[in-house]
């Protein structure tokens, strides 16, 4: 039994779920509520002192890193495996995970917050309160790019630049079911790669931003549906999130659908 | 026969080196001049597009990023495999590796400028060129961290940060080494993780500064020893590095040793 740590639509905590539901290993959600900040309980950063999720516990040993923690489960547990016999295509794998953390992560997070977590704060701070936030952090450029994307949301040039971003890793998807000829990322077999990806492309599928590749990369497109009809699929997100946060993302989203037209008509 | 292009210095180009001169496989180097900004040639960055070494070319395909290319080594080529089998054990190489990749590599680089590449940078521009140089960076509060560098070397607190940086990375060695009983980091046999660690600790070494370890962390100074005694530890540093690249660090690095012994006295 695996105890994992993980909040509703964590991109990283939705990782680890695809694998276990994979590949039928049996687990327990413990909640981390990143809203008001549970992440920070002295407790929890005991288990992980980055203070993020998801973390988990197995046979008495905490693991961290979402990338790495989909490597041990695989390894570890009986079931499908879901890394590739050829050294070359666990290259590929493994340079997706290294996109992912080093590059899309923090895109998708921009994307996130340009297009409903600047609407949550606004609710639940002042505005002297949001200015007071920005003022404190340490890194200033960075809070100069995140005051734009909190005034002016999907409208900012960082929010459009991390469209660009998530494009890329789009561009590799599409280059890799091109150059191992599909059905999945590496070929015949599901795997980690699939899986890794996955709650990536969800976020921008929830947030309503599909003609990012319906009609753009067409084997994206089919790739897509294949991994939503598959039985994991379901790990991808906690099936407790609640449907007013799936909605929310949906309704704030369409504000943003013709300005990602026009980025990718030009 | 593997191609690497590399530079004569570079900790990730070490680590690859290391892993070949380990398992006994074939390479030829190519260099590239990082001083001089070959990793720029339009040519080469066909080959990597981060502009960084090292890159290999096996089998007329090229990978990239130092961690991942180890991994991609051990699977391929026979010989004494680098890679434990114990999954958790797996996860800790692992997580050395992105260590290293996402905390320690900024930390030796900014050591290593400190120490002697600020005044190779005096010697062959003109001050009004650097400052030019730190105006046009995009990011700013990086810039007036690297003016700081520039300007105070050593005595600069951006120095003594980077310092305790890699003090975590040594904490974490000799964590290991107690953990696993060695006598390499994770156990028994000799790995990965050993390898991807050295090219860190021998620029201190050549700087001079051993105090970090000796006497203060006694399984990583007996670790140390092992590590320079083992055969592959020719591929630490290209052979063929200038003498005088490695005299200057150690001699620009003594500066630095009562600021790095009163930073642990503390």
């Amino acid at each position: 039994m695996i105890e994992l740590y993980q909040s509703f639509q964590s991109t990283c905590s939705g990782k680890v779920r695809l694998v276990m539901e994979e590949k039928g290993i049996p687990y327990t959600e413990r909640d981390v509520n990143l809203a008001t900040g549970e992440q920070f309980d002295p407790e929890y950063m005991k288990l992980n002192s980055k203070a993020v999720v998801p973390t988990i516990i197995h046979d008495g040993r905490v693991l961290r890193e979402s990338s790495l923690i989909m490597e041990y489960l695989d390894e570890t547990f009986d079931g499908p495996s879901l890394t590739p016999g050829d050294p070359y295509k666990q290259w590929r794998m493994r340079m997706f995970n290294k996109l992912l953390d080093e590059e899309v992560h923090a895109y998708i997070n921009l994307v996130t917050y340009a297009v409903v977590g600047r609407h949550t704060r606004s609710e639940n701070r002042t505005p002297e309160e949001i200015e007071e936030h920005f003022r404190k952090m340490p890194d200033q450029a960075k809070a100069e790019r995140q005051r734009q994307v909190h005034e002016k949301g999907v409208h900012s040039e960082p929010f459009k630049a991390a469209i660009k971003g998530m494009d890329k890793l789009l561009a590799e998807i599409e280059g890799a079911l091109e150059e191992f000829g599909g059905p999945w990322i590496l070929g015949e077999a599901y795997s980690i790669a699939d899986a890794a990806v996955t709650t990536y492309v969800l976020r921008l599928d929830v947030c309503g931003f599909e003609d990012m590749w319906e009609g753009r990369r067409p084997l994206v497109a089919e790739w897509w549906q294949r991994i939503k009809d598959r039985p994991n699929f379901v790990g991808a997100m906690s099936p407790r999130t609640p449907r007013q946060d799936i909605d929310s993302r949906k309704e704030y989203g369409a504000e943003a659908v013709p300005i990602i037209r026009e980025l990718f008509a030009a």
